[in-house]
């Protein structure tokens, strides 16, 4: 059988009692790791489980499914993935391909960004679609992200932004070459997430959003270290530091909130005098 | 310390290593029974903990949270939420209450229904807004989820709906003369909810969705029967039987597909044939 084991979102403890027996049980176990990562070492997660892990990078998920399926027909296989199985594509892939092999699936599910994202004090009900922010380079600006946050805008909701990780890739000078030397991996940052937000708006001047909009900056959620920053998008450039460590994320309130919202996150704000004053000029009762 | 602990889903197996550590030192043992329920009783977690756990039903959430909070200044309590805690807003309530009173907290993610869906083979970046659907009487139909729907629907999301559970509720009869006697509790099915989403549409008449609509119907999520049935709404009426026992969730689809999710769900559909011509018609490349 091939489980996916959700890691939760934090530490080796986030595992649930049940995705832990199956780690212990089985005869293989794979780490996916390039669409999250833990807070923790693949080392620490070892000793945790008595066990080795190896580690499943983007090619080998993709590319060479079948050798993390071998055998799973007749062993059980699991498949770590960090947060909740399903909260990546990838992953919905390597089930079709069981699925062709005749190979039984079993799901463990965990926490997720995506709900774990509460913690911060808007309501789950209040959020639309989730968008992912990209590191922007030169030539490669994807904007596409703007569309999906005024579709959320536009109905009053809040947007959960995902940001981008880079681990494992290459320079395009050492891919040219064909050299396998890899970069140090990059967290995007809440400050460079906002950062990239006001440029595309000065770009687009559709007022989907403005440097007064108000958000959130989420660092660690689930651990110990959880770190909750709230302000204007042109305040939330400069907290990187009050954020600390990665993963970061970004929310971007919609107007649809409740007053609840309102208290549970104005402990947070930057600024509590902006913070109220925004509030009720843009948000409360619209 | 206050600690808001998630059980996840399914089983006594599924809180987290870090949530039964917490659940074992604490003085006192909460177990949130009203929002959300597991599959298993309060007997089987009492074994499982090792301790006894005390119910908190919605009275003594709402009106009485001063004696979950007592003593949490100095001893540790911890409140079991199924999900993920930050799931329903009372939760929400209870932090405010405590920021107030000086009591720390701390939080233990897990699977929420609203990550866990994923399973059924939906991209959760395309879900909007989650409603919540309540069971219709003779006099009270409430149809403000129809406009939820229809704004996820125009802009091509998929539409989470959380079923109503009815726990511990009098009827009118015995609340008028102070009999407290409860009725046994009720847990909305998938086929009582596509009913109840097809009335309103044949009274608003206004094209948000119809009988060959395309949804699917999930039952006990992350849990070992979990079970998923995909259909026209039409079709999703008469699926109770085939689903099982309850909690029920129903997925709306919303037009903006992918490839991977017909691949996915098309396994579970009711009626392979009329699932793929539908698709076709009305969502492919929408």
């Amino acid at each position: 059988m091939l489980y996916l084991v959700g890691l939760g979102l934090s530490d080796e403890t986030d595992i649930t009692v049940k995705g832990l027996e199956i780690v212990k049980k089985a005869s293989r176990v794979y780490l996916e790791a390039y669409t999250s990562i833990l807070l923790v070492d693949q080392s620490v997660l070892e000793t945790y489980y008595g066990r080795p892990v190896t580690i499943a990078d983007r090619e080998m998920v993709e590319s060479n499914s079948d050798e993390i399926l071998r055998d799973a027909g007749t062993e059980d296989v699991a498949f770590l993935v960090v947060g909740d199985p399903f909260g990546a594509t990838t992953h919905t892939d390597l089930v079709l391909r069981a699925r062709e092999l005749g190979i039984p699936v079993g799901t463990v599910p965990n926490a997720s960004i995506m709900s774990g994202i509460g913690a911060a004090g808007l309501q789950l009900y209040n959020f639309g679609q989730t968008v992912s922010m990209v590191f922007f380079t030169d030539n490669w600006r994807p904007a596409s992200f703007y569309d999906r946050v005024r579709e959320n805008r536009t109905i009053g909701l809040h947007t959960l932004l995902l940001l981008d990780i880079k681990v494992k890739e290459q320079s395009l000078e050492n891919m040219a070459r064909g050299i396998r030397i890899f970069e140090p991996p990059r967290y995007m940052t809440v400050g460079q997430c906002a950062s990239q937000m006001l440029e595309v708006e000065e770009e687009r001047k559709e007022g989907v959003y403005g440097p007064n909009s108000l958000a959130i900056g989420a660092a660690r959620v689930g651990g110990k270290t959880e770190k909750f920053v709230a302000g204007t998008l042109k305040e939330l450039c400069e907290q990187d530091d009050a954020l600390g460590p990665p993963l970061h994320s970004l929310v971007l309130l919609g107007r649809r909130t409740h007053e609840l919202e309102h208290d549970f996150v104005r402990e947070f704000a930057v600024n509590k005098e902006t913070w109220d004053s925004i509030w009720k000029a843009d948000y409360q009762g619209q």
